[in-house]
């Protein structure tokens, strides 16, 4: 896949519509002394609300063995799958279609890009082999040369007007109520919640503020590379084609240990992109929580696991069963999936 | 100088001390009720004091129009030189220094390498040509294979024993009073702020957060490469010996985008190193606030700027005088340089 990748970072760009600054769709998320007073309400009485109740009152009770001080208490999620949806594709392979389709449009020769031309068609074949790493780059190689703010009004435009094609909303509402609940209750709890995503950091961090409560200082993901530059006499980072960083797997524990520098005592994912960030988290001393998502709700939203090219869950299913890890079974423990109306 | 690194890679760790997990001494810092009823109390009446207090005040004040949302409050300090000394020699080269002597003594062949060697000795000359850039890389070829957590004892461990030749004291009480209480005043009027370095990451982040109430995950550091590893049934992260990331000069905006997501309001530095983090910063909309600390007391600390082969400050000087960023005299205008009894 790079190839081509190399071939249009010499034609990427040349289209750039003007955007402008809106902002994703809002969320209420609860205060502090409501998420303690009624915790996770969303989440049905079960083995995965009960755990994440007592590892909550265990870790944060004075004088209880299993007592974590504030500032080592590190929370990680993942975000696809974990705090969104991700399917029938990764949200921010969403985008790049989009964004491929009107860059092609007003770029013939681009247009004409065997890979971006099967994107913008939305052919199976072409989307099946993606990985969030084809994705960055796709996304890196066709932004280059632009400023990273004018890279994220392109991304806050695209959250304005595009709708998923199964729910027909604005995708930052497809975030999962239940989730939402967890990281205000975690926060309320003095947990410092970050996301540890194999998506791109440009993309998340322009959304998960206003999503889910998360400042892009707590958002870890992979990365293009950057460089600085006075442009026009002003001083601008701009996005290059070359990818710095892929969070995923093996990257996620390296992630965490560069942006974050500590290791965390809870962390949450739902594929075997994951597994490594929670056998990070596990590998610590004292008490520590490790938690799937498992998309078993056809109905509501999604049913996959083994096998699925988006969201695999494998060995980490495997691996969670076998050492007692948490698993979440969306469709007998969440009351609510999406926090919209109208929503499941 | 990657000549002999690669060759002190494979020499390196074989006589790895033990270790204990003392910390550096602990610094007192005041509460933001405090820092707010008398801010800056180690700071002369002078114009750097008052362009601090009307910066924060004018930021801070709902209804002014240079009022900044809390979540923008972002305050990035350079470390050496600017947050403690980084005279005669970087402190980390103080750490890098006593460390190969110590790896040297365990290990013959390692003893004979010529750059170790020199650095052994202390000579003048092999001392002065060494970048903060070089110093990552030594430290990181001199301890790849170790876990990260191995390492930051060993930081420790040196912290604990290690004397400064001037003052005899642990080099983390070399930190500046009137910059920890600049920290302390820029928390309790919320502002979050992060440490934005040329050294090392690893290696600042043992002690930044017991001297400067500033947690690991607020520290942007230049940084090695890492992997993730089962190691004996533990996952663990090993430090390997090639460089991931410089963060000094156009590595400073670079590294705050990655690591931050969001342009500071408010940038403190002392060298030429900084100039481009002040120039990032000056570069947003709204008021901002740029500032170099100027070492010209050379009774209390250090005096040098334009040619110093340290915390050479040149260009940076220039900037600032001509866009009338602040330029702190700590001969002038601060009182007490150190916190600790005894020291100036």
């Amino acid at each position: 896949m790079r190839n081509w990748l190399l071939l249009a970072c010499g034609l990427a760009l040349i289209a750039c519509a003007p955007t402008d600054t809106d902002t994703p769709a809002a969320t209420a998320t609860s205060s502090g002394a409501a998420a303690n007073a009624n915790p996770l309400p969303s989440w049905n009485d079960g083995p995965s609300r009960s755990a994440i109740l007592d590892f909550v009152q265990r870790t944060t009770t004075p004088g209880s063995p299993d007592f974590i001080p504030v500032a080592e208490r590190i929370a990680t999620f993942d975000n696809d799958g974990c705090l969104w949806s991700e399917q029938p594709a990764y949200f921010q392979l969403a985008f790049a279609i989009d964004r491929s389709k009107m860059l092609a449009a007003h770029n013939p020769e681009l247009a004409q890009n065997p890979v971006l031309e099967a994107l913008a068609s939305g052919d199976e074949q072409a989307l099946a082999g993606i990985t969030e790493h084809d994705l960055v780059e796709l996304v890196a190689a066709t932004h280059s040369g632009m400023t990273l703010e004018e890279f994220q009004d392109v991304v806050a435009n695209w959250f304005a007007v595009a709708r998923h094609p199964r729910f027909n909303v604005p995708y930052s509402q497809l975030i999962y109520q239940p989730m939402l609940e967890l990281l205000d209750y975690l926060r309320a709890n003095e947990f410092k919640t970050f996301i540890v995503s194999g998506g791109g950091v440009d993309f998340l961090r322009v959304f998960a503020e206003q999503a889910y409560g998360i400042p892009p200082e707590q958002v870890v993901g992979s990365m293009g590379d950057t460089e600085f530059e006075i442009r026009d006499g002003k001083p601008v980072l701009i996005k290059q084609p070359g990818i710095n960083f892929v969070d995923d797997k093996e990257g996620k524990p390296v992630g965490i240990a560069r942006f974050i520098g500590r290791r965390p005592v809870f962390a949450f994912g739902n594929s075997d992109g994951d597994l490594q960030m929670l056998q990070y988290t596990a590998g610590g001393d004292g008490a520590r929580f490790m938690g799937y998502v498992h998309h078993d709700d056809a109905e509501r939203e999604w049913a996959y696991d083994r096998g699925s090219h988006i969201g695999g869950l494998d060995k980490g299913l495997d691996e969670a069963l076998e050492r007692g890890w948490t698993v979440v079974s969306m469709k007998d423990e969440w009351a609510k999936i999406y926090p919209g109306e109208g929503l499941p």
